[in-house]
């Protein structure tokens, strides 16, 4: 004891800066360690929940139910054939809500999409149908669906269909529109309704065709691949929208529709870096909805968005929503438009988050900086930071920069709390007045609450600790 | 003096590493400064070429016009009416050869090419053709073309025509063969001059006709493209032959073609990851014949080979080519080959990395490594050593995990002969006996005498000092 007030002194700080600056000013080495308390409250629900005896075999199935799943495009089928949708019903991202809770984008969307369905003359009036309580609202998610943004899918709207060959399990989300004034950022002029039609009318029955005669397209194999092009799969699709384009184009080309509807769906498709974005969402919700129900897993399974709210689902507790206010991205936005323009977060496509892509693969798309702000940098950190809350690298999802490393995949409720990273997502910025379009893109998280409130409904459901050996 | 011998030595040493480490074994502080010696029997030439008067102002045009150059494929024609070539013509890859020096690659491409044109019932018939000097051999650099490996182009085989808008220059290649057994690799089965009557008279015309009706497809850009989404344009050119096709294809299904031949053109084409290597080298091509003959300047214009010879041509030096043995590749190899089967470097695919692409950006194409051998870490370290012998960055081929710099571009004799390091190419591998086809893919340096021969040019011709003023 004597020595070691002899020796000049070593401190060794976890935590508090204060303490280890002030050390520091006095001369000392100092060490410090990275260490933060966990989220404000969850100290007990984390001791249950952390005991829970289940715990370790659930997330281990629950991660290899996600990273086995495998998704093929099957299909094209208007909605109310996939998935039954009457007139009047309408599905949308995020989780559930009401016209009167609803935010700009998706008002915008509902109305856009009424009068796409013919269910009123015009916006205005689709909104007085919709105060009138005429329209009836169900999360996409609920109909093992996606839409990105605002989300809005209607019976007469043509979606994807995709299959999990080993289990048979379906996932659909409807077509990519392009950018700037499009329904899916609740705009719904004319130009937006019009393009409605002529998807519903050719593309849809286009692309069936192309499927229907050329097979199945492998969107797994795209994804894995677009990983090693720059592309995250959330908000730069560029290549994947190109194999999509190679993989249909020898069926597409050999249909008996038009050669002028044919050239007008290879310009739509390729003057679209986003299409692909509608295959890579519902891939992701195939992974994850192979991983619901898994009692005693802390992994999430959903984060999804509706404009108002943010809410996540996990493995071990069903098909309960937790949730609280969306946050507003930051990032560049489009022409004039600034941060007041914004939307806070809206879309079902954090999704991809949730599957190890988008802004968990940030660093296998170093050019998103570009479009969604930071530098390259930063891209590299997001994704290090996230192997710190997920359960897994997935094996199929190689980063060339990180030397081939698995992206990070399989968000970990009890990892979140314990160590306050939250996830990062990238994303495009809708306006918030009904009607705008997209404003920008950016990076947002989800609102920290939502965990706690899923660690506390994970507590309530624990079971006891495993007895000792 | 005193003082100095009082202290404890700091050493700083340059050059040799044994001086330090037998310092540094004496426990004296090292500062190594990072220098070598220019290439040996350089020096008087150095002296001679580094003050010629002319020298910074000659690189610096010559890189301008090099960076400002602009590719578009504004046509495809055979090699008959774009080259006047005639029956019995060849052109090959690399410097000046003939039929007694050609490596078995170039042999193997010149039998099957003899076959394809109807000049020969077989190869073997073909060799005792050129064996009795029946054919007349030219570069295709003399002819303002290139071709990748053996680079053979005979009067049917059709070309891409590509176009600088500003100055009216044009630059020509064949088109991409796919990969294995190839004629460029030196094959010549049956199937291989199948494909190459296919090539003539579906692929050929077909794409002419959706070029001419769709105007020029702006190569540049997708180069530019190409290099934020993992190509680096000699070795991957993955996203680049998706953007070809995507450009191509509204005019390509509005053509008059049956359907069957535009769906085998675009399964193809999509099938075959290299397509757009052959659009990339004449825009290399392009931009370096715009900076030719450049009095004083030092800056190579070409790096070419023909299996036995490696050659370079230096804008200060007109079409005079120093040569030297080509070196044999290192790196991954296909199937059972092995180093006992690849032939020495071949192609004139290296107008790539002489315009700052291919192994100069393969910081851009990490995955490349899976490919060329190597790991992560050494693409990026060759991009960085790449800038110690170029004059410029090039402003649109920017690398987004260096943070968008351009790629080091406009390779400088003198820089290269000063610091001895040798241009990094990236490249494929043929088997050296005529018939093979491809072996491997891996990485080479050109030999390292050719620069000082270069140089030693340079001198000869060096116009006196500027006066002091």
């Amino acid at each position: 004891m004597t020595d070691l007030l002899r020796r000049e002194p070593h401190v060794i700080s976890a935590g508090l800066e204060l303490l280890a600056g002030a050390a520091e000013g006095q001369a000392a080495r100092v060490t410090r360690v990275d260490w933060k308390p966990p989220m404000p409250g969850t100290e007990s629900d984390l001791v249950r929940v952390l005991a829970d005896r289940r715990r370790a075999a659930a997330n281990a199935l629950a991660i290899r139910r996600m990273l086995a799943a495998r998704a093929q495009l099957v299909d094209l089928l208007p909605a109310r054939d996939a998935l039954g949708l009457r007139p009047g019903e309408f599905l949308h991202a995020g989780p559930p809500t009401s016209w009167e809770r609803a935010a700009g984008p998706l008002r915008g969307a509902l109305m856009g999409a009424a009068v796409f369905e013919g269910l009123a003359a015009d916006p205005q009036a689709a909104a007085a149908v919709a105060e009138r309580g005429g329209f009836a609202l169900d999360p996409c998610h609920a109909h093992h669906a996606v839409g990105p943004m605002a989300g809005v899918i209607s019976p007469s709207m043509w979606l994807f269909v995709l299959e999990d060959p080993a289990s048979g399990r379906r996932a659909y989300c409807s077509l990519n529109e392009g950018l700037g004034k499009v329904l899916r950022y609740g705009a719904y002029s004319p130009e937006v309704i019009d393009r409605l039609r002529w998807m519903a009318s050719v593309l849809g029955p286009l692309l069936q065709a192309a499927v229907r005669a050329g097979g199945p397209v492998d969107v797994t194999a795209i994804l894995a691949q677009m990983v090693q092009m720059g592309d995250e799969a959330h908000n730069r699709n560029r290549t994947g929208t190109l194999m999509l384009l190679r993989d249909v184009l020898p069926s597409l080309v050999a249909t008996s529709f038009p050669a002028s509807d044919v050239s007008r769906t290879v310009s739509f498709i390729g003057g679209n870096d986003h299409f692909f974005l509608n295959l890579a969402m519902p891939a992701c919700k195939l992974a994850l909805d192979a991983a619901r129900d898994v009692r005693g897993s802390t992994m999430v399974v959903a984060m999804a968005r509706n404009g108002t709210d943010f809410g996540i689902q996990v493995a071990g507790t069903g098909d309960q929503w937790f949730t609280a206010p969306a946050l507003t991205p930051r990032g560049l936005f489009l022409g004039d438009y600034g941060p007041a323009d914004a939307n806070p977060d809206i879309g079902d496509s954090a999704i991809t988050e949730t599957a190890g892509l988008g802004g968990f693969a940030m660093a296998a798309a170093p050019a998103i900086v570009r479009l969604v702000g930071g530098s390259v940098a930063d891209a590299l950190a997001a994704t290090r930071r996230m192997y710190e809350i997920t359960l897994a690298e997935h094996p199929l999802f190689q980063v060339p920069a990180l030397d081939f490393r698995g992206t990070p995949a399989g968000i970990d409720v009890t990892l979140v709390a314990r160590t306050g990273i939250l996830p990062q997502i990238n994303t495009g910025m809708a306006g918030k007045v009904a009607g705008t379009g997209q404003v920008g893109a950016g990076l947002v998280t989800p609102p920290a609450e939502v965990f706690p409130a899923a660690l506390r409904a994970l507590a309530e459901a624990a079971a006891a600790p495993a007895e000792p050996a």
